[in-house]
């Protein structure tokens, strides 16, 4: 372990796993505290949807506040051995937070390129505060991403979008670590799915930890995309995908043909749920658990209700959901959901009185 | 262990110090999952400061963003040891959170009391998700306060202000974590003070580690207020209390004399520091080790530079800054810092001019 390695509890996550990484005696073991994220059971939930035994993957408990730590910290990793000073990613959302991050904590330069025209800087506060660099460029988020992938072919900079071999990696991790909690895999994973590389993460990690005997089972995967954004689901990409749920608000996933395999091969289903039933969900974690995400984070949970309702999967197994990010990461949704009540006066009776006490 | 236990690598906070709380056959472990928070070594921002070992504590990694839930699950436990089905409090940040949180969780009823007039939506947005009943009172935050506790003693509501004692026992959980990650109290231990419970709780938490014969020295304390806002420095509340530091931004601490009698039982320091001071830590901690907090929470490193300067501490000692808050609880300011760059044509060439290559 490197002098980075800090919390006696929690070894650093490339350390951990590192037989399930492709980590060599020369891949430095970076670290924030990533990964080990908690698997809480939820009782009041789990009776609220109708099942038997729910629990959730907290990776909004990740340093940067997404699952994304846990990819971007084997990217840089092996960025830094490969001897990369700098990385970059065409993103305006958690991966340039996390590319931002772990390149400020190493000391490498991380330029974030996004297209002009409607760029919500408090999606950017993150990566800007990291020290990206940000470059605005004439085009839509296709050509930003082609320029970032010629940049980083050309020049000695790592691109750590989701082509990054290593992201998937290291995102894997997430399903040893539920097993280890468990001391199996659960009967169902459920999750979100945009760009659809999580999902595809997920059942690779299921599947070689299950190949070294370190499971006993498969789980079938549960993946959910918002009714607005649905490629998968309706089979052919999406010209402008909508949906209240930004993180997943992409219309041709990158990892489309992987996520489709994990689907068939674990005998799960990849279906879309609409917007209300993503807010509904979103509401309940919070006021039921304490558990506030990203709205995109309750699309597992949504799901799991919907095939309830429809008889297709079986109340009584253990489910396990994903909760992909950090309700911080986008209060403005949350915000919208209240006003400000009326004044009422500063006299106990008053207070009773609106209490119904 | 409850059924609410998790997560096979970190046994509930309240279970995992039991001995040293107030904790008896009755008391439910609840949890999120708090605590066990990172201690990371960051070998960058303590060169740039010139000191030889820095830790950061990351409060900022608790449940709900913020070293409250360390108290706050103390006193939804003692609550519901005491029958209680409900929990109020007048708070506009961090505290409403947490209490609104594991009140969630508990399935007790939440109300969070404010006064009327500025109120940011965004700061309750937390609160409100976690299902909270806001009461909005005409009148100002002491008010408010007389009111919580007035309707707490004639009601069975309990309070979990500041005041509620049970809170700063749970705060007292990071000063053992730290000691058990060091294998010992560090030399000095640099922290914000606002209401000054924090500072309170640490020095009571080392003292008992240490009686307890479980570790071998005690920490100098080195508390940090801001320059607006420094009633202890000045020795009198202050009427107008103003710092970009809103988490600290309070002129007349509730737990004043606790501080003092810690700062001088450790021979350490309460020192104060300006908004100037406190941003240049706060953007070095994000942009030196990815670790981006609340502007209150860079206080203590914003203080360590600053008695350095003065001589008055020693650069060879092992130093922990406490991280109290995490940054996404307040990116305004951070949005505040940056400006859309102009935007380049999507061609290499102006990508490769636009960062020097």
């Amino acid at each position: 372990m490197s002098q980075l390695t800090t919390h006696a509890s929690a070894v650093p996550l490339l350390e951990r796993y590192r037989q399930f990484l492709p980590i060599t005696a020369q891949t430095p073991i970076v670290t924030l505290h990533e990964g080990n994220t908690p698997l809480i059971n939820v009782p009041r939930l789990a009776a609220h949807l109708g099942v038997r035994e729910l629990w959730l993957k907290l990776e909004s408990m990740n340093p940067t506040g997404s699952f994304k730590d846990r990819g971007m910290v084997m990217a840089i990793a092996k960025a830094l051995e490969a001897g990369s000073k700098a990385v970059v990613c065409a993103s305006t959302g958690n991966t340039s937070a996390a590319a931002a991050a772990y390149a400020a904590r190493m000391g490498m330069e991380c330029v974030v390129v996004v297209p002009a025209g409607k760029i919500a800087l408090g999606k950017l506060a993150q990566a800007l505060m990291y020290g990206a660099k940000l470059l605005v460029i004439e085009g839509n988020f296709d050509q930003a991403l082609d320029m970032v992938r010629v940049l980083a072919e050309q020049h000695p900079i790592t691109l750590v979008n989701s082509v990054n071999p290593y992201r998937l990696e290291g995102q894997a991790t997430a399903a040893y670590e539920i097993c280890d909690v468990l001391g199996d895999a659960p009967d169902y994973l459920a999750l979100p799915v945009g760009n659809a590389g999580n999902i595809s993460a997920y059942w690779m990690g299921f599947k070689r930890y299950y190949e070294a005997h370190r499971s006993e089972s498969l789980p079938k995967i549960l993946g959910f995309e918002a009714t607005g954004s649905a490629a998968i689901v309706r089979g052919e990409p999406i010209a402008y995908p909508e949906t209240v749920a930004t993180a997943i608000r992409i219309g041709n996933p990158a990892s489309w043909h992987l996520a489709v395999n994990a689907r068939d091969e674990s005998e799960g289903t990849i279906d879309h749920v609409s917007d209300e039933e993503i807010l509904a969900a979103w509401r309940d974690l919070s006021a039921l658990e304490g558990v506030f995400c990203e709205p995109a984070s309750a699309a597992g949970v949504a799901g799991i209700r919907k095939l309830l309702a429809s008889g297709s999967i079986d109340p009584n197994g253990r489910f396990v959901a994903v909760i992909t990010g950090h309700g911080l990461k986008d209060p403005q949704l949350a915000v919208e959901q209240f006003s400000v009540p009326q004044a009422i006066p500063a006299e106990l009776s008053a207070v009773v009185a609106a209490l119904n006490l």
